[in-house]
């Protein structure tokens, strides 16, 4: 997918949320608004949003030098989800179809405010999102492609989502392979959060080797590539994952919200739709 | 009022949206959003937003040659509000305070979204909105100062608002000088719409000089400076006007809903919330 218009004013609020998130000062603050408006002239439109996105961060960093601004709220995020999973296992177990089911708490973990602290109203959220159609529906492709596949590479989106994962990864049925990103970008799954979501007692974590809001190809390493390119069937949840992905060829299978303008465009539905998209 | 950081942003989607509305071209609206990425670093974040905006549709005058691109949307937005003219006049003549009534329905003037082409609900919008709380309420020296005044300088914002405004003057039962823009800037008001709302009818319609997107006293003509100086009263319309006036020390009563965060955090509101409050 390539950078819209639309993209522009996001890099500078995503400047400003992360320069908070950092606690930048004021001075330090308007140096990496200012930065980043003096990069989108020079950023690539061909590109991906997630791909340009990664210079943001970059600037974050040079400016604050704090690697990981998101680093509490992520941690809370985790044990948000954590606190609901029993209630999350059970909703999939009482279901007639535990998969889709599942695929739809996944899908949830992309949607609801992780934020919310109270946890009864976040299971009643949950409740509620299970509830709503799905714009793009590739449901049949889906289960076709899990039957014959021998095992399954899951692209991870952001912490806390992360623990949503597991009870799709369970309803699966096969061996999965989990990938984050290498390094800390917003508050996308690294290896560690996904420890802390339980992802290693359900699949095989692996980096994409990246440390781009979001699965670039030619920005992961040859490893992850590698993968990628022999995966049986690839899930692939989120904006940033799609960003990178809409254009390349393999058994992939998006599952995520469209949060803005830009990605709703690019897959023909509405904002705020869900979306369960067969690539090929 | 000087420019927020969060006013940045703000900056690139007002280009964005100038430009769909001189009909640009993808190419062109790039070369616009690039060219006001490129200005952020260079504006003066002491001036007000409303100045620095003025660049902004500089830009967007430079690459499309359109020096109105809201002009129909204006004239619609005039229609819409004098179709419900005659409702609103009977809510004033049936209230125990029609001046009040006129100050609430002035700002809701500033509030809906006159783009709503229904006429039944457009005035249900209004009545809700006459129920609104002020969170700033400066009504006791609104009226001491009105009892005093000889002649009432009103500053006027946006177009098809104008037309709510007709009904404020009426109420003052004084002599009202009405302030346009000089030249078309977003929707702001000018002569000609001005006229359009009826406005000649209750005022005398001048020019601030000015073809910022707010008051902003330097940019003025003498003129108006000087008309400004000596007033005895002058009520300020939105959000555009407040940037640019309120660090004066004039007899200014400002109204209007604060719209964004920057405007919120300057008058110590919450966004949504609506005032009238004293300058002096």
């Amino acid at each position: 997918m390539k950078t819209y218009l639309d993209c522009l004013p996001c890099y500078l609020n995503q400047a400003l949320r992360a320069a908070k998130m950092a606690g930048a000062n004021p001075e330090v603050s308007y140096k990496i608004m200012s930065d980043t408006a003096a990069f989108i002239p020079q950023l690539n439109m061909k590109a991906s949003p997630a791909e340009n996105g990664t210079k943001v961060y970059q600037i974050v960093f040079d400016e604050t030098g704090e690697s990981d601004p998101y680093h509490a709220i992520k941690r809370q995020h985790i044990d948000d989800a954590l606190a609901i999973l029993p209630e999350l296992e059970a909703i999939v177990e009482d279901s007639d179809d535990p998969l889709l089911t599942a695929i739809r708490i996944a899908v949830a973990g992309n949607i609801i405010d992780l934020g919310i602290p109270d946890k009864i109203n976040l299971v009643e959220d949950v409740r509620k999102i299970l509830k709503q159609d799905f714009a793009l529906f590739d449901y049949k492709q889906f289960c076709e492609r899990l039957d014959k596949a021998s095992s399954v590479l899951y692209l991870g989106d952001n912490s806390g989502e992360s623990v949503f994962d597991t009870i799709l990864i369970k309803a699966l049925k096969k061996p999965v392979v989990y990938a984050v990103r290498e390094h800390p970008i917003i508050n996308d799954v690294t290896y560690d959060e996904a420890v802390l979501s339980g992802l290693d007692k359900v699949a095989e974590i692996v980096s994409s080797g990246t440390s781009a809001p979001g699965t670039i190809l030619h920005l992961c390493s040859n490893e992850f590539i590698d993968r990628f390119n022999k995966a049986d069937m690839i899930i692939s949840k989120g904006q940033g994952n799609y960003e990178g992905l809409s254009g390349e060829t393999n058994p992939v299978f998006f599952l995520l919200k469209a949060k803005c303008k830009p990605i709703a465009n690019d897959l023909g539905v509405h904002p705020g739709d869900i979306v369960l998209k067969s690539l090929v």
